[in-house]
């Protein structure tokens, strides 16, 4: 196949725990193995309400999210990420991801996304607050009133929705995940070696 | 510490899928890195009601189930285990779950544990019926209709009680489970590599 297809489609939420390790490494990994990463900011929310759920599956089931606050912890330590469990989990990453959806796919949504997730997970700092989303966006050089002005449109909103549904129709269920040039699905942070791998085989 | 703790505990349930690669792969690696494997079967059954679940949640959550076959067929294949999906599934495993607690943990537990996963996701088995580990137990050159009726014994019955008991204190609420000696705790088949690496620095 033609070198176009050697991309991964980095499908993630704000509130997203692994998501945060998985933003944080992607672009380092990629760029060794010549793979060009898409970033798609998508809402979790709309798909655990279908199942019934109100809130984070690792809110609903203690063991598995007492396992997953320590195991998260520990994997930070491993990449060498700083880490923080915030408070409250999950945070309401509503405004972050219109915010990324407003900014153009090129390093600006990626950049503006580790900025968010930082915040959360290294940080402590309340993420759906909007003069927080509107200081990362000025800490990384970009047009914060213009940009939360832009997030409150209709378009953004609707093309939120839209890539919501989009997740829906590629079957995703959690985040983060992963989607070569051919469709092939991959869930969490672990997996994102594998997916690189088979991108890089397209 | 002492060699003594170079160690891990292989918790695991007869219809977990991700078990299956997981019992197959523990003791070459484990080998590899002087670590020794303790086999704990256990039942997920009693754990999954208290959260209101009637049945796996790859059946309850249907996109979830989907990603799940499809990720487990591919990572059989990276690995190079035959791969089969079973029929019905979840597998009732109560029966070989007692027949595996019945068994020492000399490596005949290993063993005939391997063989119920081998038939039950290599070769479409219903390790549900009481010929089929019958079957198992005989080829492993154990004495079949013994261990049966021991299977059956109030003992036997209560010690796999207490050692899903066990699993519920440990904080354990997926398969497979990983256990070092000092009580750190990794859950998945992805995880097998980091726990040995944690037993081997105790």
């Amino acid at each position: 196949m033609s070198s176009s297809e050697r991309r991964i489609e980095f499908w993630y939420e704000f509130a997203s725990t692994y998501s945060y390790p998985a933003a944080m490494r992607v672009e380092t990994l990629a760029a060794e193995v010549g793979v060009t990463v898409q970033w798609y900011p998508f809402l979790l929310g709309p798909i655990f309400a279908e199942l019934g759920w109100s809130t984070s599956p690792f809110n609903l089931q203690p063991a598995k999210g007492a396992y997953m606050w320590h195991d998260l912890a520990r994997s930070c330590r491993r990449l060498g990420f700083p880490f923080q469990r915030p408070e409250p989990f999950p945070q309401n990453g509503l405004l972050a991801a219109r915010v990324a959806t407003a900014l153009p796919d090129d390093g600006t949504r990626a950049r503006f996304s580790r900025a968010v997730y930082r915040a959360e997970f290294a940080e402590g700092q309340q993420i759906a607050e909007p003069a927080v989303v509107a200081a990362l966006l000025a800490d990384a050089g970009l047009e914060a009133e213009a940009l939360l002005r832009q997030a409150a449109e209709p378009a953004i909103k609707e093309a939120l929705r839209e890539q919501t549904a989009e997740a829906r129709r590629h079957g995703l269920f959690g985040a983060p995940s992963w989607r070569s040039a051919d469709g092939e699905l991959f869930w969490g942070n672990d997996r994102l070696e594998e997916a690189l791998e088979w991108a890089q085989s397209l």
